[in-house]
This record gives C-alpha cells, sequence and structure tokens, in this order.
C-alpha cells in the first residue's frame, strides 16, 4: 500500500512516498512560507523521482493540526483535491502526534511546543509504550507557564519537539531543570513520512475516511474569530 | 554554519543542508540504484528550493562507510567535488553511526545493520548516554550468528535500523527474544540530515579535515580484491 503524506502546517513544506517497510521518498523543505507556490511542485518532483503516479497512491494523510491557520489550509486542500482525483480515502493526522512520531522508542516523555501566539502553545504529551505511541495529554492550546506546572510531576527526561522549542526551549530548562532534553534538528521539525507512518497505521486499523469528513482541527478560534466573538 | 551532507552508501540516495539550529532542507530517494546520474540533480534541486548556492556551504559532510563499494564511490567522488570547488573542509562519518543518530534519545541500544554479503554482515552498537551517541562496540564486518551471540547479554532493548533489517531481522528476533525492536520506516534508512547534523559537531570540534585526507572505510576487502589476494 503506498500512502502520500503532506504537511504545511509551520515554515516547514513537506512531502513523502511510504509503503508498509520502507519511506519510497521524502522532501523537506523549511525556507520561507510561500506553500501556496511551493507544496504541489515538491510532490510533482517527488512523484517523478521515484517513478509514481497520482492514481497508483492508495491513500493520502495530512496534518490537520494544530499549526498556522493559513498553512493548514493550503495543507487540507491540496491532499483534499489529490484524494478527488485519485479518488482514494484520506487519514488526518495530528501534528503534535506526528512530531512525538520523529523520536521512534525515545525514553520518558515528549512535549511538542508550536508557538500558538497570545502567550500560548499547541502542545499535548507523548510516550513509547513498547512499539506503540501513545498520547499522555490531550493536545490542547495553554499557557506555556500553566503548561510547565503541569509538568512539574512527571518523571524525567521530557523530550522536547517542535517550532516553539526556539522560543520557549529556555522557559522550558529554566523551570523543568535537569528534566527538559531538547530533540536535535533533524527530528525537530515536521517530517511527511512520520505523518505517513502514522496515516498508514490508520488505515490498515480501518480509521480512513472520504476526504470530506476530515477537517482542521484548530484547537483555537482564530483571531479574527474571537475578535468577532467579543464584540 | 551551513553543512552540506550526502549519501549514497545503499539503494538510498539522500541529500540534505543543515544549520546549527535547523535542517534547511533535506531529499531521500529510495528508488534503483542509479547514483551516479541521480545524486548531483538532487543537490542541485535542494539547493534551488532553498537558495542557497555551493560557495555559501562552509563544510560538507559524507558517509565514509560501510556499504556498498560503488555506492560510496560515488558520494565520496562527489563530494570531494564540491568540497574542491567551494575550497571548504569536509567531515567524513560512519554509515553505521548515522544510522544510530536517525534515533535521539532512544531507549537500550542501537545495533545498525548492512548486508555486506558472503553471509556476513556490517553492525556495531551505540547507545545514547545523556545527550550523546557513543559507541559501545566498533564498526565491524561480522557473521550475524556470531553477531547475536555477543548481544546475548546485552540488556533490552536493542533497537535494530539499516536496510540489513529486511534480510536478518527475522533471525535476530528468533535468537534474541524480546530483545529486539524494529525501528519504523522513517528512521531505518540513511536520512542526510543525521549525517549533517553529526559533520557540524565535528567542524565545531574541529575534527573537519582537507577533502584529499578523506577516504571510503569498507571494513573488509573487495571481492575482487579478495579473490586477487587468495591467488
Amino acid at each position: 500500500m503506498k500512502v502520500l503524506a503532506l504537511d504545511t502546517s509551520s515554515i516547514v513544506a513537506t512531502a513523502a512516498l511510504v509503503d508498509e517497510d520502507r519511506v519510497i521518498g521524502e522532501m523537506i523543505i523549511n525556507h520561507k512560507k510561500n506553500h501556496s507556490e511551493k507544496l504541489m511542485p515538491i510532490i510533482q518532483n517527488l512523484l517523478e523521482e521515484v517513478e509514481v503516479e497520482i492514481k497508483e497512491i492508495d491513500a493520502f494523510g495530512v496534518c490537520i493540526g494544530p499549526g498556522s491557520f493559513t498553512g493548514l489550509r493550503i495543507g487540507m486542500a491540496t491532499a483534499k483535491a489529490l484524494a478527488q482525483v485519485a479518488d482514494k480515502p484520506m487519514v488526518g493526522i495530528s501534528t503534535l502526534e506526528a512530531l512525538a512520531y520523529n523520536l521512534p522508542f525515545s525514553q520518558g516523555s515528549i512535549c511538542p511546543i508550536l508557538d500558538a501566539q497570545r502567550n500560548q502553545i499547541y502542545t499535548g504529551l507523548y510516550q513509547w509504550k513498547n512499539k506503540e505511541l501513545i498520547a499522555l495529554e490531550k493536545d490542547q492550546a495553554i499557557g506555556a507557564e500553566e503548561w510547565i506546572e503541569k509538568l512539574k510531576d512527571r518523571e524525567k527526561p521530557i523530550i522536547l519537539v517542535g517550532d516553539g522549542v526556539a522560543k520557549f526551549g529556555a522557559l522550558f530548562q529554566e523551570n523543568l531543570q535537569g528534566k527538559i532534553m531538547i530533540a536535535p534538528p533533524p527530528v525537530r521539525m515536521p517530517r511527511a513520512s512520520s505523518i505517513g507512518s502514522l496515516a498508514l497505521q490508520r488505515v490498515q486499523e480501518g480509521k480512513a475516511q472520504h476526504f470530506k469528513d476530515i477537517s482542521p482541527q484548530y484547537l483555537r478560534k482564530s483571531q479574527a474569530e474571537q475578535n468577532l466573538h467579543n464584540r
């Protein structure tokens, strides 16, 4: 089974083709956020390199959030268009779960952090139990200090991943001394191969969906919606 | 500091550009082994996508082996040509260490396996001690059964990575019951971002070399050399 996965929920644009046994190809571009122009050429280039056509793909995986509102919509629109053209099912994967999946069989717990602006982070808590990645805390938008308070009772180490590390990593290290490990750059950002591998598992578990039934999970209202609500 | 890393020591062709804080771009193509034709277009495509020119690169990282003799020579020749053109230093990284670096902060020990043909594997044993990846056993060519015997006293889990898993994974699982975990596909194959991150650390430690001083480490004579020796 071939799964094409993509993600543009952050500054990173990434696409990968995976099957049960391997990553057939993967591209990650972490440079300028013109995803609406860049994503389709990246996917086309990937498929040409591995000599696979859209109609040969069995399912499509995409990050449903949290993340940049515009980035999520670009990724979602692209994945839905491809799923419709190929007439194949789709799987939506949590951006935070996909980040945690970058660190297979790691010690302790994994805490993905994305900057949610307005003094909040998007975060969650994951852990490997044997060969399974399980969620210890659900994905949420929360103040960084409040989240750090919740982590104080957790056993070490707590591994930080995600692009929120640049802004919040030092705060976590100061307040959770000796507990925090920061993931090295290669596994710190979204990788479509992780999204694709998780999506493939979900297809095998019968959890693939029609593209019409998948929508972004923002975890919080956009600033525009919040402003409207406050009026 | 920008480091361009590449590897063609297996069926995978991969290139990545990294700096201290992030992977700027990475490409992995795991499809047909025509590396002499494919590698430079992949590198060119990568550099165009991230808008970086060869002359802006500060160092070059390449896998020095073990691996396919021809593949290693193609990767080495390409990296040396780029280092010479850019007039910048190079770093050679063990293929096995780079595979182990795909699994940051993992539990237990990491055992990369490559098929060395003639009933042997290329292997080694690595472990994370805090934030450092250390070698427990040196890289070597050895019979699979003999290696499994050596692993029997090791604490669990032992995580297998590398493309030798397809051929030898079941043998390890049968003979080291309950101890073996097989790395998921996204981290099982060579990733140039891991090679680049290790190379960047070596540059920072003052271990960069002139391209003339780097050569492949085959760990064993080629079949042709062996035949000559036997005569």
